[in-house]
C-alpha cells in the first residue's frame, strides 16, 4: 500500500489534516495529471489486465512515491512535462511489486480491499505486475533521460534482492539486526530514494542537490518501515487501519522482536522460538508478545531507531532549497514517526 | 526454453550441424563475451539470485534471442560494444519470463531438468525472474541508447498481455484462430522481433533495415511456435526432447486443434469438449487426437501456415545486405519448418 495510505490510516483523528495532505495540495494539479496518465497507460486491448490494474490503483492509496518524484522535480526548478511520466512510473513499479508480494505472501487483504491474487488468482497478479513494470519503463524511455532510467532500473533490482533477502528471514530467529535492516532498505527505502532522486536528476539538479533528495527519500523509508513494524506491537488507543499484531501472527522477524530477543531471558526465547521459528500461536500469545516487547524495552529501542532515521532524513531534506514543497518534506518525516509515540 | 535448444533438440540426426549452429559459429566471439556478461550481471550478495538464475541459464540453451542481436548488429556494420549489453539483456528478458511462466504454468520441467520453480518454489521464482528483468534495464542502461530500451520494454509488456490472453485460452475452444495468433505473436514473436531490431537500431541502421529486422523476427517467432505446436501432435520417427502430445495433456488449444475442430463432426466436436475443455482424458486419447488432427487436414493445414510465416521471415531477410550471417538466418527460417516435414 501507499506510504500515504498507510500514513493516512493512522491518523489519530481522521479529520486532522496530515503533512502528506499539505504536500497533495501543494502538487494537487500534477497529480491529477498523473492519475490520468496512470489511467491512460495500464489501459491494454486484453480487459483483464486494467480491471486488475484498477482494483488496486483505485483502492484509496494516496501516491507518497509519486508525490516524492513531483515535488523533488519542483524543487529543483524543473520545466516540462515528463515529472508526469516519471511520477507514473514510480507508482506502477510500486504496483508491481504490491501485485507480486501478495502473490509470494499469499496475502487476503491490500489496502483493505481483497487482494487481486484473492480475486484473480494467481496467475493474473504475476502477469499483470510484469506489464506494469513493462509500462513503468516505456513511461521512462518517453522522458528521454536516461539517468532517469538508470536510476529505476537499479532501484528495481534491489527491491527484487530485498525481497529474496526477506524469504531468508520468515520464520528465522537467526536473522540479525543488519539482516533486517538491508531487507527494509532495499524492500521499501530503494524506491523511496529513487522516487525523490530521479525527480531531482530529470531537472539536472547539482549532485548535491541529487544526493540530498536520494537520502531524505532511503532514510524517509527505512524510518516509516521501522515505524510500521512498531506499530504492529503497540495498539491500544493508537487505532490503525491495520490490525495490531498482523506480523507476529504471520511469525515475521521485524525489530521489535530481534531486540526483545537480544535482552530475552530463557524462557522468553523458548516463547519466541515457539511463536516464531516453530509458528507454534494460541490466543494469549501477541498479549505476551505485546508485554515482552514493551518490558525488555524493545519497543521504546524500535521508536529511537525509527527516530534516527527520521532525523536523517529532515538533516537532507535541510540540504534543499528552501520553499514550502522542502517544508512538507520534513513535515512528512516528523509524522512519519509521530504516529508511533 | 531458447529457441536454439528447441531447434537443438529436435535435430533429426544429432550429429548434423543446424544453421543455428553456423549463426552460434560466425558471432561465437561475440557469444563467449555475452556469457561472461551475463554471469557477471546475474551476481548479487542475496546467493540465491545467482543460484537459481544459473540453474536457468546454464541449462544448455543455446540462445538464439541474443545471436540474432548481435548478428543484427554486425548485419549493420554496427562498431562499439554495447551489443553485448543488448544481448545479455534480452536474454535476461526471456529468461525472467520463463520463470515467471513456469510459476504461472506449474512447470515440472525445463530444457530437460526439474524446473525452478519446483527446486526452490514459486516465491523465488517470481522474485529473481523481477531481478534479471531489472538487470536487463540496468543493462540497457548501459548502452546509452534510448531507442533500444523503447524497444525492449514495448515489447516486455506485449509479452506479458500475451501470457494474460493465454490465459483465457487455456480449455477454452471458443479460442479463435485470430486469439490463438495474437497469443503467439505477443508471447513468443514479439520478442524476436525486438530482439533483431534492437540489434538494427543500435547500429543507427536505416529504418528500411531496421524494418526488415523486425519483420524477421517477428515471422521467425510465429513459425517457430506454430511449428512447435504441429510437432506436438506429429510424433512418430521424429524424435524430439519435447514428449509428443505434451500441449494435448496439458489441454492447450493450438492451431491443430483449432483448425481440426473447424472441420469437426459431431462425434469428433464431442472428443474435443471432453479432452480440452473438460480435460478429462484417457490413455488412448492421444492416439485418437494424433488420428483426428491428420485426417482431417489440420496438421498439413498447420504446417502450411508455419511455412508462410517461414517465407516471410526469408523476404524479409532478403532485404538485409548480403552476406554469410543474412544467409544464416534465412537458413535459420528454412530449418525452422524444415523439421515439421
Amino acid at each position: 500500500m501507499s506510504v500515504a495510505a498507510e500514513l493516512g490510516k493512522i491518523t489519530l483523528s481522521t479529520d486532522a489534516e496530515t503533512p502528506v495532505d499539505t504536500l497533495f495540495a501543494l502538487v494537487a494539479g500534477d497529480m491529477q495529471a498523473v492519475d490520468a496518465l496512470i489511467h491512460a497507460r495500464m489501459s491494454s486491448a486484453v480487459s483483464l489486465i486494467p480491471e486488475l490494474s484498477r482494483h488496486l490503483i483505485d483502492s484509496g492509496g494516496k501516491r507518497l512515491r509519486p508525490m516524492l518524484t513531483l515535488a523533488a522535480a519542483h524543487i529543483c526548478d524543473y520545466v516540462g512535462s515528463h515529472h508526469l511520466n516519471l511520477a507514473a512510473a514510480v507508482e506502477f513499479i510500486h504496483t508491481a511489486t504490491l501485485l507480486h508480494d501478495d502473490v509470494v505472501d499469499a496475502s487476503a487483504l491490500r489496502r483493505g480491499k481483497v487482494a487481486a491474487n484473492v480475486v484473480w488468482g494467481n496467475k493474473p497478479s504475476i502477469l499483470v505486475g510484469d506489464f506494469l513494470f513493462s509500462r513503468a519503463f516505456e513511461l521512462m524511455v518517453e522522458t528521454g533521460d536516461l539517468s532517469v532510467l538508470g536510476i529505476l532500473a537499479r532501484a528495481s533490482s534491489v527491491i527484487a534482492e530485498g525481497e529474496v533477502m526477506q524469504l531468508r528471514s520468515a520464520n528465522n530467529l537467526g536473522t540479525t539486526e543488519a539482516d533486517y535492516l538491508a531487507v527494509v532498505t532495499a524492500k521499501t527505502a530503494a524506491l523511496f530514494a529513487a522516487s525523490a532522486e530521479a525527480g531531482g536528476a530529470l531537472a539536472d539538479a547539482p549532485l548535491t542537490i541529487v544526493g540530498a533528495l536520494r537520502d531524505y527519500g532511503l532514510n524517509l523509508g527505512i524510518a516509516f518501515q521501522l515505524t510500521d513494524d512498531t506499530l504492529d506491537y503497540l495498539g491500544g488507543e493508537q487505532q490503525m487501519g491495520k490490525a495490531v499484531g498482523d506480523d507476529f501472527r504471520e511469525a515475521k522477524v521485524t525489530l521489535p522482536v530481534i531486540l526483545a530477543l537480544q535482552r530475552a531471558s530463557e524462557p522468553q526465547r523458548r516463547f519466541w522460538q515457539r511463536v516464531i521459528e516453530a509458528g507454534e500461536q494460541s490466543d494469549r500469545d501477541l498479549d505476551t508478545a505485546i508485554q515482552i516487547v514493551r518490558e525488555t524495552g524493545a519497543i521504546g529501542e524500535s521508536q529511537a531507531r525509527a527516530r534516527a532515521y527520521a532525523d536523517s532524513a529532515i538533516t537532507a531534506a535541510s540540504r534543499l532549497p528552501s520553499q514550502e514543497m522542502t517544508t512538507a518534506l520534513i513535515d512528512i518525516a516528523e509524522f512519519c514517526v509521530a504516529r508511533a509515540f
